[in-house]
C-alpha cells in the first residue's frame, strides 16, 4: 500500500454502477486532501466506461478539491494491480434474478421487504454471490494483497466472509449506512422529546452489535444525555401512530421509508435499540411484521418491489445519458456514505471510530469466531481495531445465532455447492414458515429461476 | 443422608398421584435390598390417604420383594424431615387451568400438543409452579437439606431451576423418560433393519444433549454398530408413511403415539437425533408441525385435549376405588422409571450412567452455565459427575438457546411477578407466531383464567 | 457531572504530593480549553495547602492558558462533593512501610527493585491499599457517583479493581506511563536503525494488553512499517550491550533507566513486546532477572532503594519550599502524563485512543472476566470502550495468569483480613521462590512491620 | 474391533518390557472371560522372545484362567494388523539417554526426582518420545485404525496428543496409576483418623482433573464421609513429620516412596489434594522442593537416580532368565494396574468410571481444547465419555496451563525439529531458574547427549 494521498489507487469493482459510484465521486471530489486514480471495473464494460466520462467531469468541475483521473479497466487484474483501495459494490446477477428471488416466495405466503440478506431471497443471493466473492477475493491475493478492500455489496456478512475464507489476510472490512440512520431517528427523537437539535450525526455514541442488518445497540449518549430512557417515552408515544422522519404527501419513498413501528416493537419485546430499517429488521425475525401485504402495512413500512427497482433503474440510466450529455449537470451532493473518511483514516490522517463489519475474534463474546459481526472500530493508519463490544442479551443472542448458522450453513453449501446443505439453511429460515415439501419446493424453483448463476449447480 | 438400603425414608411431594404413585410403588415392591417408610404428602389429603392404603397393599403382596411402610405426611415438613430421597411430582393447578393453557391459545390459531413445557401453556404452567418449587425447595433446605431430591414434575428444567435458584446446595437432578422412548425407536429400527432383537434398552448407547423435551443424540451405537448410517435409512424409509412402534387398532392412544415423522423431519433438517416424543418436539420449534390440526394429523402425532386427561383421570380414580375396595387387584408391573435404580446408585449399590436434568456446569459447552440441562450422568454412591456431553452444532443450538433464553426470563418473572417481563418470554415464544397486540390479548387472558394459581400477580 | 469545560470541578485525592502534582498543574495550564477548580485532598493537610498556594501560582504564572483555582479541602466528602474528576494518586503508608516492602524480603534473598506491584512487597502494599481504596469507592458512590475517576495509585491494577468491586457503577480507569516508555524505545529504534525520527509518540500504533506492569505488545507499527521485524533486529543488535536511551554519565538515574536487556530477553523467550520499564517486568517473572544484585547488574538495571525515595523527598520538599517562597520560579514544562488529555476526550472535544486499565469485559479473551487489565480503549464524550484486544499467546497467558490469581487472592484476602488467604498469594509469587517456612516467617514480619497501616489485622 | 472377548488381539508394543509386561501377563491370566493373542513387538526383538516364552508360561500356569497366545511380531506393522488392543509402552532411548535427562542438569543446580514428564529432563525426552509416537500413530491409522490404544508411556499428556495430533481419529487413551496411589493414602488416612478400613480403593470416589502427574481432586467421598476436611487434620497432623505408607525400615524403597509432604504441602497452598507421588508433584512446581539434595531430603521424598533404574533392570534382566529357565516360578500375583478392566468395559462387559488421558474436549472448561488432560471418564462398549470436571481454581489454573503452554510448544517444536522452539519451552520451565545463557548451554549439552535419538536435528 502506498501511503501518498495523492497519489492513490482506488480499484472500484462494480464501477458502471449508476447511481452509488457518483456518490462516492461527489465525496472523493470533496476532499482536498487526496488524489490519485480510479480504475472502474464492471461486466457492463460499456456502464464503466459511461462512468469513467462522468467521474471525469466530477473532477473536472469547478468546486471539485480532490481531483481524480477515472479510468476503465478491461480486466479485474488490470483493475486491482497495487491498488490501495479496493472498493466492491456489485450486484449478483441481474433483476430477473432479483424478481425470483423477493416474489417467487409470495406464491408460498412469503413476503420479503428487502430480500437481499436473508430470508429465501437473500440465501438465493447469497449462492450468486458467494463464488463471485471467491474469484473477487482470490485477485485480490494475487495482484493487490496489501489494498484496503471494502465492501458495500449485500448479503454484506457473506461477502465479508467470503473474502476472509479465500485469503485470511485480506484487509477488508464491510461498510453499512444502517446504523447512520437509527442516529438519525435518536436526533429526531432529541428534537421531538427535548427541543435539542443535534448537527452531527457523529455526536450520537453508540454501543454497535450484532450482524449486518440486525444490529443493536445496548448504549446511546448524547454529550450527558442516556438516551435509553428517551427511547423507551419515545417508542411508547409512536408506537401505534408510528413516527415519520419525512413528510410522507411529498418526496416520500413508500418502499424506502418506514414509521419504525418494527424498532419501537423490538425494543418493547427485547430492550435494546434494533439498529437498522425496519424493512431489514422484519426479514430476520419469525413472520411478525411480514405474515401478509397487511401485517406489513399496519406496520408502516414497505415491501420494496423489483418492479419498482427496473423502473428506477431506468431513471438512472436516463440520468447517465443527460450526465454525459451534459444536459445534466455535476451536483457535488455528498452521498453521506463513509467510505472516504475511512479512507483518510487509514492513510494516517486522523483517527476514526465507527460501525464496521469484520470477522469476529471476539469482540463479541458471544456470537462464534470467524462469522462477520458489526460493531465499533479504531480505524487508523493501516490497521482496523474492533471495539470490545460485550455480549448479546440471551433473547436477542437467540435469534442472531439461528442466523448465524444459517449464514455459516450457506457458505459452506455455496463453496461446495451443495443442494442439501444450502437447502438445510433454507428450510431453518424464521421466514420459511413451510411445511418441508413445500419449502422444498420453493427452493428448488428459485434455484432452477435463478440457474444462469448457479454454474456448477445443475 | 441415610445410607442404609433397608432403613430409608422417601418423601414423595403428589404422593396422592393416581397413577404414576403406583408404578413407584410396584418399582420398589420389585427391588430385594431397599426398605423403609414412603410419606405421602399431597394437598389432597384423601388422596394421600388412599395411596398410603394402596401402597400398604403393594407392600403386602405376597411377591413383593422390597417392604415398604407407607403414611400420609400431613403437612410438607412432615414428608421432608430427614428424610433419605425426595420424589416430586406434582399437578400445578388443576386440570381447569390446564384447559386455559392447552385450549385458550387454539382460538388464536395456536395449537399445542401437550402444554405442559414450552409454548404459551408450558409459560403459564411455569408461572403456577415456579413459586410452588420454591416452598419445595426452602422446605428441603431447611429440613432435608442432605436429600437426593427427584424430580418429575414439568416443566422439567425450571422446576429443577428452580430448586437450585433457591437452594444451591441442593442435591437435585431431574428425570423424564423421553429419551427412553427414542432409545425403543432405535431398537425397533434395529429389528426392522437388521433382524436384531435388542434385550435391553441400556444397551443402546447414546450421548444426550440439550434441554428436556428438545434433548438430541449426536451418537448412537449399539455394540459396534453406529446407529447414525442406520438412521438416514430408516428416517427415509418411513419419513413419508410414518413408523409405528404400536398397533394402530387396538390399544393405541392417538393422543400418546405418533409415527415419529417429526423426529424423521429433524433429523433430515438437522442431522442429529432428536430424543423425545414428537409431541413435544413439535412445541419447540415455530409452527412447522403445529400449525393447524390438519398439520398434526399429516405429520401423525396427536394433540392431547385436556377432555382426555379429564376422563382419563375419572377412569383413575374409579381404579383407585377398586383397588382400595380390593375389586381390583394390586399389578406388580414395573413403570419404566429409573427412579428406583437411581436410588440404588446413589445409595453405592452399583454406579449408573444414564440421562438426568442438571444445571449446566460446563457438560454442554455451548450452553449457558447454570440453566439445566439434559445430559448422560455418572451416578455413585451420593454424587452424580455429569458426563461432557460437548457442544449443540449450531443450527440447533440456534433453536435451542432460544428457549434457553426464555426459561430465564419466565424464571425471573416468576421470582419478581413482573408481568412486563413474563410477556417477553411469552412473545418470544416460536409459537406465539401472533402480532404483538393478540399476543398480549391472549397473554393476559390466559393469565386471568388462571389467576387462582397466581397469588401476588393481581 | 457538568460538562462544561469551563467550570470544571477535579478532586484530587493525595493532593499534597510533592513533585507529581506540580505535573498535572503544568498541564491544566497548558491546555487553553479547560478551567475550573481543584480541590486538593491529602491525609497531610499542610501539604495540600502548600500545593494549593503553589497550584495558584501556575495559575497566576502570565502563560498560563488554563486558569484553575486551587482550594484545599478539609476532608474526603468535601473534595468529592459533586466534583466532574477525581484524581486518586496516594501513597499508602510511609517510607517507613515501603522500606520494609522493599527491603526486608532482602535478607531472605528477594530483591525488589520496584516493590509496589507484586512480590512480597507489592502484596504487603495491596493489603495497606486495598482498604484505603474502599474508602475512596464509598465516598466516591456517596458523592460524586457521575464523576470520572483517575487512578494512579500502584498497585494499579488492584487499587483500579477495589474500586470497581466496592462501587460496580463507578466511571473510574487507571493510568500508567510505562507504554508511552516503551513507545519511546520503539522511537529510539527507528532512529538507530533506519534514521528515522518520529516526532509524536502517538504515530506509534501498538496493540497492548496484559495487566498493568506486565503488558505487552503483539503488533507494533509506525505508518506503513511493521516494527516487530525491526524489534527482532534490535533485540539481538543491543541484546548483550544493552540500549541506552539516556547518557549513563549525565542525568543518568541508575536507579530508575534500565538498558532494556529484559526486555529484549522476553522478546527472544516469547516473541512479544514487553511494554514497561525492566525494572516493573522483572518483578513479575520467576527471578530469573532478580537472582541477587549482581544478576541485576548484569541486565543492567536499577534496585531503587527506599533510602534514594526517601532523599528524593527531602529534595522536594526543599523544592517546594523553594516554590512557595518564590526562591524557585514555576515552570510550565508538561509532565508527560496524559491525564488532562483524556479529560479533554471524556468532556467530546475530541476522541482519543490510548491504554487504559479496566475491568475486563472480554477485551482480553483468555484472562477472567473483572480482573483489571490493560489494553487500548477508545475515550469519548462520558464514555469508554476498550479495543478488543485479542488474547494471550499460551506461554505469557501462563505467566499473566498467575499474577491475576494472586491478585484475586490478595483482594479477597484484603477485604476479608484473612492471614491465611494473603499467606497463599504471598507463597504463591514467583519472586518467593523460598521453602514454606522461610516464607511464612517473612511474611509475619512483613506484616508486623507494617501492622500501623493494617487497622483490623492484628 | 473384535467384540469376541475369548478371540482378542493385543498389540503390545515395546513387549519386551522386563517387569512391566510381566504385570499385565497376570493381569490378563486372571481374567476368566478374555482370551487371545497378544502379539509383542519390541525394537529390542530378543527381549520380545523372551517374552513370548514367559507368557505362555503364564497361559500355562494351572490356575490361570484366561488363556492367552504369545507370539512375537517381527515389525510394528506385524504387530498391528487388526488388532482389537494396541498397549504402547516403551522406553524413549536408553538409559544412557536417561542419565543425561536426569544429571546433566544437576551441575546446572537443577535437581530431578524423576526426569520424563516435564523439566529439563521431561523435555528432551518429549523430544525423543515424539517422533516414535508419529510413527505409532501413523501404523495405528493404517493398520489397525479400530483398535482401542492405551498408552502407559511418558510423557504421557505428550505421547496422547502426538497419537491424535497424527491421526484424530484414533480410539486412544492414556493410563497412570498415580491417582491410585492417592486414593491409597486416603484409605491410610480414613484407617488413621477414624479406624475404618476400606477394602476396594474403588470405593473411594473422586473428582479429577488436571494434567497427568499433576493431577488434583476437588472432591472425594468415601460413602457419606467428605474426605476433604479429614485430608485438612491429616495434611496438619503429619506435615511437619511426614505420613509414611510403608514401613522405611524393610521394602522401603527410598527413590521411589515419600512421606506425602509436598502433597500436605501443596494442600496447605492451594486448598485441592494433588494426586500423584511426590517425586512427580515437585518437578511441575518453581524449584520449592527441588531446591537441592538437602530440601529433597527435608521434603522427605527421593531422587531417583538412573543408577538405579540401571541396577534395577540388570536385577530384571536376571528374573527374565530365570523365569526363562524355570529357576523361578511364574507368579499370578496381580500388577495393580486397569488396562485388563478397561478392555472388559470397552468390549461391553461392563461400565467403569476411572481417570484416564484424553484430549480436552471441554471436561476441563479452563484448559485449552486439544490438550491431553486427566479427567475421570466412563468407559462402555466402544466408547470412553469423559466426566465434566469443571474448572481449575485460579491459582493451580495459573501453574497448570504454564506447563500445557509449554508442551504444546515441546509439541510444534518436536513436529518441526525447530531447535529455538524447543529452547522457548525449555527455558519457561519452572524448574529451569537459570540466566538465558546457562540455559542455552545447558540445552545445547543435553540436546547434543541425545543425538542419536534426535535424528534431523543435528
Amino acid at each position: 500500500m502506498n501511503f501518498t494521498p495523492r497519489n492513490l489507487t482506488i480499484a472500484y469493482i462494480g464501477g458502471g454502477s449508476r447511481g452509488w459510484a457518483w456518490g462516492m465521486m461527489a465525496d472523493l471530489a470533496a476532499d482536498p486532501d487526496l488524489a490519485g486514480t480510479v480504475r472502474l471495473f464492471d461486466t457492463d464494460i460499456q456502464a464503466a466506461k459511461d462512468n469513467e466520462a462522468i467521474g471525469n467531469k466530477y473532477s473536472a468541475h469547478p468546486q471539485a478539491k480532490g481531483k481524480w483521473r477515472y479510468v476503465t479497466a478491461p480486466t479485474l487484474e488490470d483493475a486491482l494491480k497495487d491498488a490501495d483501495f479496493v472498493v466492491v459494490s456489485i450486484l449478483p446477477g441481474s433483476f430477473k434474478e432479483m424478481e425470483s428471488d423477493v416474489h417467487t416466495p409470495e406464491s408460498y405466503g412469503i413476503y420479503q421487504s428487502v430480500g437481499d440478506t436473508v430470508g429465501p431471497g437473500g440465501l438465493l443471493r447469497a449462492l450468486r454471490t458467494i463464488p463471485m466473492f471467491e474469484k473477487v477475493a482470490a485477485a485480490i491475493r494475487d495482484h493487490a494483497p496489501e489494498a484496503w478492500v471494502i465492501n458495500y455489496t449485500n448479503p454484506m456478512s457473506l461477502c465479508t466472509r467470503t473474502l476472509y475464507a479465500v485469503f485470511p489476510e485480506i484487509k477488508a472490512f464491510g461498510c453499512c449506512h444502517e446504523v447512520f440512520g437509527t442516529k438519525k431517528l435518536l436526533m429526531a427523537m432529541l428534537s421531538d422529546l427535548k427541543g435539542i437539535d443535534v448537527a452531527e450525526r457523529d455526536s450520537i455514541k453508540v454501543n454497535v452489535l450484532g450482524i449486518n442488518h440486525f444490529t443493536w445497540l445496548d448504549s446511546a449518549r448524547y454529550q450527558d444525555i442516556d438516551l435509553f430512557p428517551l427511547y423507551k417515552i419515545f417508542a411508547d408515544k409512536y408506537f401505534e401512530s408510528g413516527y415519520d422522519t419525512v413528510n410522507r404527501e411529498e418526496g416520500f419513498n413508500k418502499y424506502f421509508e418506514s414509521a419504525h413501528r418494527v424498532k419501537f416493537d423490538l425494543f418493547r419485546r427485547y430492550g435494546l435499540i434494533a439498529a437498522a430499517g425496519d424493512r431489514h429488521l422484519a426479514e430476520f425475525c419469525p413472520p411478525w411484521y411480514l405474515k401478509n401485504p397487511e401485517t406489513v402495512a399496519r406496520w408502516k413500512f414497505g415491501l420494496t418491489p423489483v418492479s419498482w427497482r427496473t423502473k428506477d433503474l431506468a431513471r438512472r440510466i436516463e440520468k447517465s445519458k443527460a450526465l454525459l450529455s451534459g444536459s445534466e449537470s455535476i451536483s457535488l451532493d455528498r452521498s453521506g456514505e463513509e467510505g472516504v473518511k475511512q479512507m483518510r483514516a487509514l492513510l494516517g490522517l486522523g483517527d476514526m471510530v465507527t460501525n464496521v463489519n469484520l470477522p469476529n475474534r471476539g469482540q463479541i463474546s458471544n456470537l462464534p469466531l470467524d462469522a462477520v459481526v458489526e460493531t465499533n472500530a479504531v480505524l487508523q493508519r493501516d490497521q482496523i481495531l474492533p471495539v470490545h463490544a460485550g455480549a448479546l442479551p440471551p433473547a436477542i443472542h437467540a435469534l442472531v445465532v439461528r442466523h448465524v448458522a444459517n449464514q455459516e450453513t450457506t457458505l459452506a453449501a455455496a463453496f461446495a455447492k451443495d443442494r442439501e446443505l444450502a437447502f438445510r439453511a433454507f428450510a431453518n429460515d424464521p421466514l420459511v414458515a413451510l411445511d418441508i415439501e413445500s419449502a422444498r419446493k420453493l427452493f428448488e424453483t428459485m434455484l432452477n429461476n435463478t440457474r444462469a448463476y448457479l454454474p456448477g449447480w445443475f
